[in-house]
């Protein structure tokens, strides 16, 4: 909205570093640093130095920095952390948007188009489309980004798309339980021995995480703990979809194995807020991950996320950027949307898209601007972060730090 | 999303036309230039000549030009027409916005906080915000935007801010009648008085609309009619908000005047429904303008678009940006809430944005992409106009044409 170009000026100080000057308001996600749960600071610094944070505070007691860049008062946030995407994937998808919207109800089994084109495609063709939806991404502010597998389905594909996502992102999650592979659409029993085995083998090398889709129509249960022990056997960490489409499974198996998150939660009993209340009270959570774009995009009912943050569950925003139930990859309307639907205050919102969504994926290094947190960082055309919320759908990016380097923006 | 940048070639052709060639979608608006209500052409081309649209067709039957603009399989759809904005205002209420969205329910007297800071401000603070947002709507494929007074409440600080609207655009609406000034509080027919004789006198000059917020809190509907007979009395054409939070006289009041518009349409009625209906029906109709940024900002429920398209009332969709009930200026952000929560299919919430908007100002030139038409034209990341609605929040604007001048985008 301003007409502010964001420069690095050179000044004198300690070699190396860039004072960002000026903030108006600056996030830094650390109640020690500043106000409330968001740590905020007004008229703030922060200077970066070797990629990380070396320091956030008042603006009059910042200390001298080798580069300047002026925040002309506006605000400064950690980058967000979206926990959750499926960008690894080819084909197009927006008639079946049109056609459900106009009045057919979303079906899971969509996803199987996806699986055709996605098997389809060339390597170059799927590592091109993930670069394009990481670059777009980060010019919308989101500086982490998990990946999933899950439209190849076989051996080959579902190693293929890994390796894809690693290219990409250090956060991959193995997805070969996204549904049963229509090979075997007679036998889905075998597709999980396939999943738990070979599948295992080939992909557990990629990946950093292991995730299943416990919902009716896709892995019940038992296959559902069958494939995420597997994972875990083999090093993977377990994250679950769950409870998505109706009350189900997922937040109790992601509960019982100590998964970072169950993802969805669309449909929880009281049972489950309970769980994920007691799950967050664990050195290491289990997180509640809401996807306001899914239940916008599929005209679902929203989450009660004012429960679950009153009954002291921790809960995380995240896109699920994919194709069928969700093409959102702004972070800044999922923000929106779990003020207006869900029952987020703006602080709140803010909160579970960098911090929440860190928490998510057990990262302590992102998600906060404290000294020694990764200078990933998003400089905001408004003078406070409310203005996400505030104001939906516009474009607020100036520009964008990761590891410290301008990634996206006008320099 | 794409890595597409926007050129233009010098080729050989008609001096000073411009071949957009290589559309993936084009919509033109014009059912007799292509498929449905949208007049969708698949690879189609367009030419600007002398700010006009010379010709929309198949690409195969493109005519030689001057230059050439690669839309290298993207859609391209008219410019958005946004007939409803407030942009001439000074102060910042964020802070009221997140209060609101933590419990406290929306009311029209914060208006006042505004208009406090509006008489304040300088004149060349309040152009200067002014054009700014016009940029930003622009660089979101707004290339019509209407803009209203109501902030300043006093002859002369209604007269100031038409003037700093007639500098950025030229649909202009007088809107006294926003609310009663806080000095009359005690008098609210001595300020419809004021409004009526002094004030019109001084601001009809600078308009070429006259509006009033027919609501309880606001005007009655007495009252509101006498300030827009006394408009129509200085050449001014009426429109109306009316019926934003509960049912009243304002879609009654708007389809007896003739007005061009009636905005909001949150409560309506079954007679109000059958009143547009009609009125759609008439050579020039009073459309039914929704505000989808306003219902979501301020958890209203949304108005029923279905039962209106339905009913053949005609309808558009416009962001209402304004700093206290929607700070919204992206019409694709309403066009996806219009599709998710007032009924509307995509193709129907695109040309509520464009073709709709350009009825609600009584407007020929804009709105479409017929030859004749003004070369006011978007150019999407995007292969179609779905995508608008599929992917809510991604900026996906990558060039916009207004008179045929590029005024947005990446050249
Ligand atoms: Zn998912
Ligand atoms: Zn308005």
């Amino acid at each position: 909205m301003t007409d502010h170009r964001t420069e690095t000026e050179a000044v004198p100080g300690t070699p190396g570093t860039i004072l960002v000057d000026a903030i108006g308001t600056l996030v830094t996600n650390d109640p020690a640093l500043g106000e409330g749960q968001l740590g905020e600071i007004s008229d703030a610094a922060l200077v970066i130095e070797g990629g990380r944070v070396a320091w956030a505070g008042p603006r009059a007691q910042a200390p001298a920095a080798d580069a300047r860049v002026d925040a002309a008062g506006r605000c400064v946030l950690p980058g967000f952390v979206d926990s959750h995407s499926h960008i690894v994937f080819a084909g197009d998808r927006s008639r079946e948007f049109a056609a459900r919207m106009s009045g057919q109800p979303y079906s899971a089994g969509g996803i199987r188009t996806t699986v055709a084109a996605t098997r389809a495609a060339t390597e170059a063709e799927l590592l091109d489309g993930a670069r394009r939806f990481v670059r777009e991404a980060r010019a919308q502010g989101t500086t982490t980004l998990e990946v999933k597998s899950g439209y190849g389905l076989t051996v080959e594909d579902e190693r293929r798309s890994l390796e894809i996502a690693a290219r990409v992102t250090d956060e991959v999650t193995f997805l070969g339980a996204h549904v049963v592979a229509p090979e075997y659409a007679d036998d889905p029993g075998g597709y999980v021995d396939l999943v738990t085995g070979p599948m295992l083998d080939a992909c557990a090398p990629h990946a950093r995480w292991v995730d299943v889709f416990c919902e009716r129509g896709a892995f019940d249960e038992e296959d559902s703990r069958r494939v995420l022990a597997a994972g875990i056997e083999r090093g993977l960490l377990p994250r679950v979809h769950g409870n998505q489409l109706g009350e189900g499974p997922g937040v109790r198996l992601a509960v019982e194995l100590e998964a970072a998150s169950v993802d969805h939660c669309t449909y929880l009993t009281g049972e489950d807020v309970d769980a994920l209340a007691q799950a967050a009270k664990r050195p290491e959570p289990t997180v509640a991950t809401l996807l306001p774009g899914v239940d916008f995009s599929t005209r679902q009912p929203y989450p009660n996320a004012r429960a679950l943050v009153d009954a002291g569950a921790i809960v995380a925003l995240a896109s699920d950027c994919n194709p069928g139930s969700c093409f959102t990859s702004s972070l800044a309307f999922c923000i929106a949307v779990g003020v207006r639907d869900m029952g987020l205050t703006p602080d709140e919102a803010v909160w579970a898209a960098t911090r929440g969504g860190a928490l998510a994926l057990r990262r302590t290094d992102v998600g906060h601007l404290a000294p020694g947190a990764r200078a990933d960082l998003t400089l905001l055309d408004a003078p406070n972060h409310l203005y996400l919320a505030y104001r939906p759908g516009v474009p607020q990016v100036a520009a964008v730090w990761k590891d410290g380097e301008m990634v996206a923006g006008r320099p």
